[in-house]
């Protein structure tokens, strides 16, 4: 059983990851203070480095929260029947999932990419872990089209993939470079996806 | 005729382009300071202030020799006749121009974007030109595969297109995320953009 101070402790982590989080959904990743966080959870500065080792490993926290939330959008996505059993429908479904997630979401999915390029360091292995999961689910409608493909192919194929999809999000989100208007964004997924598995089903037939 | 004054104010503009150019292309964007290229050029703060109305102009002129740069790599692989002919291999050339391209000038490309983040701002008019010749290499092999298409809808496609191939480079070479591994990036580019032209095909095909 957890002791009193255990649980104090957890509460108040809980606290400084949902104010963080709130902060970073606002403001974004660049603006996050420990002064602020400590200010608005009404605590010492140094209660927030008895729990985290650095501010990184509490934006760490967000994150983790914030890529469950993408794998639960996807789950949501894939509780249609409809979705499940129509392998070109569900890689559509995936790339519209994660255009509204985004959407939805910009800046705390901002601090994902942030973060590690600040930090440049290895992964946590449970990012490892999540990234495999989120792989995992675009693998599924892959190997239904591709059923003679090898289990690395399919996986490298599952990054280039979800890649193409993040391209055409970030790009056309921030609006940089020759980036699809945001009105377009949904479309065009859709149009490059859809194509992408007709071609992968005609080379298929063609080349047995 | 430019005058005597006139001569050496481009030559120093010049000096400092290729100046701030080398630096970013070693250190980055991020670490360029007005003083570092003064100090280089040989000449007083101000005088670079004389030429360029801030240091987010001199890299705008960096950025538009960058910019030159993919466009005559561009070119280069077009003049092969056989890639000319054939949309299929015209469009999977051009997204592996872009990984080489990005490749070997890795912080000379990300100034792009990064200036443009920072600057939040609107584009200007000749960077606008330029991404539209960009984009014009790209539509010209869509228009083959997609006859009926309109200029809008291929001009969308271009966009797209672009977007993923970037979304695999981008993030396959700063391994971030569920990138594809460096190693594969030129074979997933090739197979993607393989694919969705068999697929723009395959849809041309059934649905005429």
């Amino acid at each position: 059983m957890a002791s009193k101070t255990e649980e104090r402790r957890e509460q108040l982590r809980q606290k400084l990851i949902a104010i963080a989080e709130s902060r970073i959904a606002n403001d974004g990743y660049a603006a996050l203070t420990a002064r602020d966080v400590a200010g608005e959870a009404g605590c010492a500065l140094g209660a927030i480095y008895n729990i985290f080792k650095d501010m990184d490993a509490l934006v760490t926290a967000v994150n983790a929260r914030t890529l469950a939330g993408l794998e639960a959008a996807v789950a949501r996505a894939f509780s249609d029947e409809g979705v499940r059993r129509d392998p070109k429908r569900g890689l559509v479904t995936l790339g519209l999932t994660y255009f509204h997630f985004v959407t939805a979401h910009p800046k705390l999915w901002s601090a994902i990419f942030e973060l590690g390029f600040r930090a440049g360091k290895e992964l946590p292995q449970w990012q490892i872990d999540e990234h495999v999961r989120l792989i995992g689910h675009i693998v599924k409608p892959l190997r239904v089209l591709l059923p003679g493909a090898s289990e690395q192919r399919l996986d490298l194929l599952a990054r280039s993939l979800f890649s193409a999809v993040h391209g055409i999000v970030s790009l056309g989100l921030a609006r940089r470079f020759m980036a699809v208007p945001p009105a377009e964004i949904a479309a065009q997924i859709t149009f490059i996806v859809e194509a992408f598995c007709d071609g992968v089903v005609a080379r298929g037939a063609r080349r047995p």
